[in-house]
């Protein structure tokens, strides 16, 4: 197990566009890169920060994770997400020490990488994201 | 304004030799920097990855700040701490966009490193710390 960078930071918004927009005026941030993730149910903004990313996210549907986390907490910080170099052994090694997943394989997320959430419940209340970066 | 990098990501535990344990064990972490900052009301431990680092804050008594934020929400995420060049001309830009701030002058903060935090209700519910890294 070894954590490459702190990949991203996710925060959950009610509306992209107008957060984009108080990150520009209030931030002076410039280099954003828009998608919709539809496998994760949300349109997503990732602004580079020296050698991390905020990523905003959107939810698609009201039966999206983040409409539900907002719909709960209201906006915020949503979840941290870690660069490893090899995804299956990261999630072998937390298997192997008990660690409760939410995503037992990889999935396809933003960007066309693998990655896999790991509980909350596992550490400090925290939401994980392994994020594969070879 | 300028952002040169994602300075550190604040979270919020309950108890830091466990979440420092579990950080270990879970993701095997190695440099760790520990601090008590009076003036915050905390003991931090900063965990270095990559170019940034995840910040685990304990309280130290009832009325911290912290203490006030796991008593209504529980161990997670607190804040996000991006690094700038010269935090008076960084809150002298906020003043003139008319973002709140919570901290109106720096102050100290771990590291000796001058510190400023900008209110919640901002930007997407996220509270904001400026870090100034000269």
């Amino acid at each position: 197990m070894f954590l490459i960078n702190l990949d991203h930071v996710g925060i959950a918004v009610n509306d992209l566009d107008a957060a984009l927009e108080e990150y520009e005026r209030q931030y002076r941030i410039q280099r954003v890169h828009r998608q919709v993730v539809k496998s994760q149910g949300v349109e997503e903004a990732m602004i580079a920060v020296g050698g991390s990313h905020i990523q905003l996210l959107q939810p698609l549907s009201d039966d999206s994770p983040v409409a539900k986390f907002l719909a709960k907490r209201g906006e915020g910080l949503h979840h941290v997400a870690y660069a490893v170099p090899d995804i299956e052994a990261a999630l072998d090694h937390l298997r192997a020490e008990d660690v409760e997943l939410i995503d037992d394989t990889p999935r396809i997320g933003g960007g066309d990488r693998r990655i896999a959430f790991v509980h909350p419940k596992a550490l400090a209340g925290t939401l994980i994201e392994l994020v594969e970066s070879p």
